[in-house]
């Protein structure tokens, strides 16, 4: 299953078609996307007996407007140094546990925004992002797919001076101004992977010129601690709640860990992508130090 | 204006009295308390013009079943070492802006709960907790208070072998164990204190003997960035929804600053007190380390 935020309301996808769920469904799913993750596997049975591409309700997936697939979490979670040759970027050393902190939640956008830079040290984090379905607390690393909705692309943006000020250093707040969390385009479930453990991960910038580089380029089964080992250390602590978000950290090639140093700067395009799932595109813009 | 979530259900308080809104409204306002915050002014509003303790609905606010004022928070906003002393006590320096780290809004819980402990270096944190109403971005110090819903109690309970064990420590996880955000009784609005700036908050423990000890006894007049501050500083780079909320920081006197040092046992009660709002209490109870 493919599911999207399309103008505010829940929507199936299907190569290039979008399918409204609340019309399709006669009003049994109601257009909200954060009630769908509280009723995932219910949305998936119904889901798996309808034909998108041929519905009579289906539009063109280019014209509709996506928003954030999760607008409205309770809890974005976001993990540090999940890949080993990233930690070895950052200076730090390898995590024995998960390193936790959170985007604040009013970070969260949709896949295609604008992004105003809040200082000069603005870098990119691509990033898996977990879209938590039925959730939970104590969860088995054996059972957490059946807790996951899916996943989803994500940019764990992050202004470095404010990330580094506090002391000690605390990550969330330098990481949660606007437009900081963009995720999407979709959610896909995990069935829909050949292996859903082993995804390509990329981020590109398009400067100023027009030029493309592509800084960072991974894959999913260099994570330290995977998804389901995520899900049942999180959950060892803190309830996983329906649509709740996961970044579950980025591989190497941030701007902050290059020599010279690298941070975006104003008319700079960022482009994320994961194999199988899609991309989303950030524009910077020049805006006041904060 | 006085206000409480009574098994779910949104009330207003007076005296010994409670009075639910949804019904004394006539519908007019819901019963969710989440609903409330959006619409602070309207309830504000309408409830000044409410003689609850004479109202035919009212009942004994000795029988309600108080619940989290805000239940479902989706950003609960931690402040570190906002008062001198207890930066001090931590062996920390006054920071220069305030320390910013989440309690994941799972961790939220009523003013009357029992506490798993997960582990044997549970501390205390007597805090004053802003709940925010109309929030907004960038919101100046001097139009402050009239985004805020109100002040409530707090604890910020921490397990400090976990909120230091990262490297570079983060706060977040090891502040986010199952009932360890309990905030309550009520939420206060500020025009009900003589001086909201300067407010006794006190934490005293109940020893399994009965002793008393009151571990905590200070005054918001400490702060070093006051509530007004905090939510301009905050606000700048966060924006702050209805029903957030903000722990603002704890006086001197936790477990962790203390020679030799002194964590919650099995069996032991914590009653956490402000002036002007009331007592929050909390049982611990020893559970398996994690």
């Amino acid at each position: 299953m493919r599911i999207a935020n399309n103008n505010g309301r829940l929507a199936l996808v299907s190569g290039d078609h979008i399918l409204d769920v609340e019309t399709a469904s006669g009003g049994a799913f109601v257009a909200d996307p954060m009630a769908a993750f509280a009723q995932w596997s219910e949305l998936q049975g119904w889901a798996s007996g309808i034909d998108i591409v041929g519905h009579p309700d289906a539009s063109a997936l280019a014209e509709a407007k996506l928003a954030a697939v999760s607008p409205r979490p309770r809890q974005v979670i976001g993990i540090g140094l999940n890949y080993a040759d990233h930690a070895a970027e950052s200076g730090l050393p390898l995590p024995e546990k998960p390193v936790v902190f959170t985007k604040f939640s009013s970070s969260v956008a949709g896949p295609d925004v604008d992004v105003v830079l809040p200082g000069n040290t603005v870098d990119w984090e691509a990033e898996l992002v977990v879209v938590i379905g039925a959730g939970g607390r104590h969860i088995a690393a054996a059972d957490a797919r059946s807790r996951i909705a899916g996943y989803t692309v994500g940019q764990d943006l992050s202004e470095r001076t404010i990330q580094w000020q506090d002391q000690p250093p605390q990550f969330s707040i330098g990481k949660s101004f606007e437009n900081f969390a963009p995720i999407g385009p979709i959610v896909v479930t995990l069935d829909e992977f050949v292996d859903a453990s082993v995804l390509s991960i990329s981020a590109t910038i398009v400067a100023v010129d027009g030029s493309e580089t592509r800084v960072q380029d991974g894959s999913t089964d260099q994570l330290v601690f995977s998804v389901e080992q995520l899900v049942e250390r999180l959950s060892a602590i803190v309830e996983l709640l329906p649509g709740d978000l996961i970044f579950t950290g980025t591989p190497p090639g941030v701007g902050a860990g290059r020599d010279p140093k690298r941070f975006l700067v104003d008319g700079e395009t960022l482009i994320t992508e994961i194999e199988g799932i899609g991309r989303i595109t950030q524009r910077f813009i020049a805006g006041q130090s904060s």
